[in-house]
């Protein structure tokens, strides 16, 4: 569908969802389809248009987003509200757009992110789940929730964040606005929050959090190794299938998210 | 893996959870992957026997199960906790054993099941959701969860529900010992449980009860079309992929499911 054109652009927020699993990550790469290819190549079968779309955040492959943000410029006449079923029809089906907004013709998602909150589900259940599959972190055994949400708290606050990241040029010093361990009956989550993140600093967290549930890592050591702040120290990250970018927030952007199901949810 | 054989067969009995959407059902097919052929090509590979395995439930292409429960007998000198260990090495990752138990020889998952309970998830949020593909049925208009929770009450009990299967040989009769209706930010939910069901009963119940919910069939013709018991007069099935076989209760039978995740969950 290729309609008539405005003389000026437009910018257009995008609030996305997807399953990560069949991709190479969210970022235009050479080889293979990432979430960038997939909605850009959306964004030219329903305006004609050839555009660069920027991402709020980064995320890996395998990583899963409820609310990931992207925009791009547009001169299509077409109404925000047309943006979502449009690129909806020419998205696969493990990607969709929840929401678009316009925007400032300044709007820079990434920059202009004011907090942007991850979540890590770990299924601790002995057998490995068929549904939970490429969803969550099977790890098969016991976790100390309460060992974990105490080492976690420990975490929050501003610190030299080294020890959670791998090499990485420039400042690592990062403030964790919260750092939450909750259970239930499906999963164990880690609930991380920050104005921004070192990369893969969530996954680089989670990693020891369960090593401190497992009962191989003491609070006190992890307290330690944040401490300290030398680099990648606090050992391998968590796989990229348990995590979730669940939202960013704006100062000046609502994109509304997706609203609950029924009317007693 | 063969080792040695006892004399005597014994009858073991599995729960077991699957993604349902790469099979063309629970039951064995001429052509074509199903729980049944899985499992039993397992059990090949673990014991070196050639078996036919039982189930409780028989659930359609699509649908998934959390605690279908099958049943066959082995001469293999394995504990029942090893076979949970051996099935799930040689299973696919869409399926998987969570518990296994010794049977009487007389166990039979189907006939012995004292009670069934299933679950169909429904997504009424306006857009389609990535991560809940083929997990839920979408269906994009707001449901008035009260009017579906009271349609439903009305279900229970034990009734003529010729209105809410296809054509059936024997009897109709069922009794529902519950349909409940709820609703979080992530799904409309409506359970059912009832000693035995009719083929896709489930489905043809959540069918014309999301028709309530949408404000296209009140509750009393509902109320009017199950006291009729004219065979198929209810209307379509629900689609298969928000159908949960979620447990099936024994007298005497301790599969003691899975565990919940963590400590205070």
């Amino acid at each position: 569908m290729t309609g008539a054109f405005a003389a000026d652009p437009r910018r257009i927020a995008l609030l996305l969802e997807y399953d990560g699993t069949a991709y190479r990550g969210s970022q235009y790469q050479e080889d293979g389809r990432t979430i960038q290819s997939e909605l850009e190549a959306a964004i030219e079968n329903l305006t004609g248009e050839t555009v660069r779309a920027a991402f709020a955040g980064r995320t890996d492959a395998g990583v899963h987003a409820l609310g990931q943000v992207a925009a791009f410029d547009t001169r299509a006449w077409l109404g925000a509200a047309q943006f979502v079923g449009g690129l909806n029809h020419f998205l696969p089906r493990d990607i969709a757009v929840r929401a678009a907004a316009e925007a400032d013709a300044r709007f820079d998602p990434r920059r202009d992110a004011r907090s942007r909150l991850y979540r890590y589900c770990i299924d601790a259940r002995p057998v490995r789940s068929p549904l939970l599959r490429d969803r969550t972190w099977h790890v098969p055994r016991p976790l100390d929730v309460e060992a974990m949400r105490r080492a976690a708290k420990r975490l929050e606050g501003t610190h030299d964040v080294a020890a959670f990241a791998g090499p990485y040029d420039g400042t690592t010093v990062r403030t964790l606005r919260r750092c939450e361990v909750t259970a239930d009956r499906r999963c164990v989550r880690v609930e991380m929050e920050a104005e921004a993140f070192l990369p893969h600093q969530v996954r680089r967290t989670v990693g020891p959090l369960v090593e401190v549930g497992s009962g191989r890592m003491s609070g006190d050591t992890l307290a330690a190794l944040l401490e300290e702040a030398k680099p990648s120290s606090a050992g391998p990250a968590a796989p990229a299938c348990g995590l979730y970018l669940v939202s960013i927030a704006y100062d000046r952007l609502d994109l509304g998210a997706g609203k609950g199901n029924g009317r007693d949810g």
